[in-house]
């Protein structure tokens, strides 16, 4: 049986310049792997049920002269990120058949995933599976506790807001108590921020003719933690109204990924002025606080104090095109394709 | 007698934009304030043996919008700056006249001090006094131990590594047992830092041809902590040179405090990628370390093992152009100014 699967699967056609286009990937059909994994041999075949597109994917099409924190991805080969899976067959004492998990695997229809120690079993399917592309989530929670370090009362700003990470980081901030504003580029989406998921306020940077000046209304007594996911002017626009000992993690900066050059930030001499704290941070180093995550977010979620929003596409032959809507805007909320419909 | 004695002092004639200019101080004769304090005004008259002359007193004489950490200068009042002093009548219990100490003073010769308790006690004479202009030791101090957070065997940048504070944090440093390059502006910079204090490497910035390449060879294996003085290019080519999970400590970047648009920095993307910490920090902050700051200090000075190259001019009507020249770098190590022949 197996030899006859066919396994459709998104591949890298080349290296990435400038701005991401449908035509930098491919959607080609190859032959699945074999569906029956021997005992012992310490792998397991899983089926992806939903991939997660996340900006950070942008980046590793480049091809970068010095090793970066991930490897780039190669042409010719499928594109991987996180995703939920089913275990088909398992080689792995831990795994057996029908086990659902999520992790890092392949833009296709079945993978095999040789050091299944990396999965996460979902210990709650009684929540949208499309919840466990997990990395967002775990990466708002370890950014914002273990990094932002934040303190109650404290003022708040996040970019990209509406997003996959920024939705979880404002809700998080709001149930420690904090003041949280976030920035998003569209109307629709400050509505979003303000009725959905509670922000005390928010606006669209596109409207805005001198961010310094809207942050600066925003925020009178200046912010407390910065919750960087764009860079360039926005960074810029922040950096004079920091307080002082203020903090800004670090996570991403996607304004920059499709720029040949990036844009020059100028105001980092605040940093010294007012002794702020600007710190990165990958979701890789922080697994082990996974599982607390999961029953905190869990919680949360049935208790109705946190709301999640997605944008799921589907099928594989949508998902370049998704995967590029991150960077242009136009997902809401969390971007994901959902692979097949079990 | 008090009303006759006169005051040499050096005020700020106007707001300063772009580079600083003889022509924005002024040097003029005042009336001494009354040289005898009444007991129980808890104040103390000083007259003053040194004054330092420090990078961050440009970022004074400019107007800014917002607050800063430290007031801006005001046109027509005297600069002040960190300097040695000796106690001439005191009305607080603490001073008495003789007394030798060090804390922020005016530029001139003499200063009635209202809040004594900001100053610092001499409690070894026996070092040169000049040592006690003290700032620029307790800043590398705290900057480089409680900011950068050394371990032994980390490699170690230091930017304007001869001046004031990169020419200790680099013996520091080697006290720690770390590698330590420093960067410089002239080659006999160069020579002072490998053959007086000891650094592993050293280069001449001015003479290279591409930074970012020139620290790829002097730190093959990624830089740990980048103690950085001098923002702008520097900064840029050190981004991508910095290891995974490195320290940038921001002490200064003292390449934009003349420029009315600072330099942008691109590639700031690095601080996600490898997970770096950007901190600033103020020596204001670290007070409380001075007294364990200089007994150890003191102890590496008598051993030999730390040495201190000073650059000092001959009274008040040379101070605004030492000042000005810490921004070509025509100082050789710290910058002083020697009020009084005492």
């Amino acid at each position: 049986m197996a030899a006859t699967v066919s396994n459709k699967r998104v591949t890298l056609r080349r290296y990435v310049t400038g701005f991401l286009s449908e035509d930098d990937m491919e959607v080609v059909m190859a032959e699945a792997p074999p569906l029956d994994m021997p005992v012992g041999s310490k792998a397991v075949v899983v089926k992806n049920l939903y991939v997660s597109c996340d900006p950070y994917m942008r980046n590793r099409m480049t091809r970068h002269e010095l090793p970066s924190y991930i490897p780039d991805f190669v042409p010719g080969e499928v594109l991987e990120n996180f995703g939920v899976m089913k275990v088909i067959s398992s080689g792995h004492l831990d795994f057996k058949a029908g086990d659902l998990v999520w992790g890092i695997t392949g833009w296709e229809e079945y993978t095999v995933i040789n050091n299944p120690e990396s999965l996460f079993m979902i210990n709650h399917p009684e929540l949208p599976l499309s919840y466990y592309t997990g990395m967002p989530g775990l990466t708002a929670y370890a950014g914002f506790f273990d990094v932002s370090k934040p303190k109650k009362g404290e003022y708040v700003f996040i970019s990209a807001a509406s997003g996959a990470v920024g939705q979880i980081v404002g809700q998080l901030a709001k149930i420690k108590g904090c003041y949280v504003v976030g920035s998003v580029g569209s109307d629709e989406k400050v509505n979003l921020l303000k009725t959905k998921f509670g922000f005390d306020d928010a606006f669209n940077y596109k409207k805005e003719l001198d961010l310094k000046t809207t942050l600066r209304r925003c925020f009178p007594k200046g912010i407390d933690i910065y919750f960087e996911n764009v860079g360039g002017t926005m960074l810029d626009a922040v950096l004079p109204n920091m307080g002082l000992g203020g903090r800004i993690t670090a996570c991403g900066m996607i304004s920059q990924y499709n720029l040949e050059r990036s844009e020059g930030v100028r105001n980092l001499y605040y940093i010294v002025i007012k002794r702020l704290r600007m710190e990165g941070f990958h979701v890789f180093n922080y697994y082990d606080r996974y599982y607390q995550f999961e029953e905190e977010m869990t919680r949360y979620l049935k208790e109705g104090k946190v709301a999640y929003v997605e944008d799921i596409v589907d099928g594989l032959d949508a998902a370049p095109a998704a995967l590029i809507g991150l960077f242009t805007g136009r997902n809401v909320g969390k971007q994901l394709v959902a692979i097949t419909q079990e």
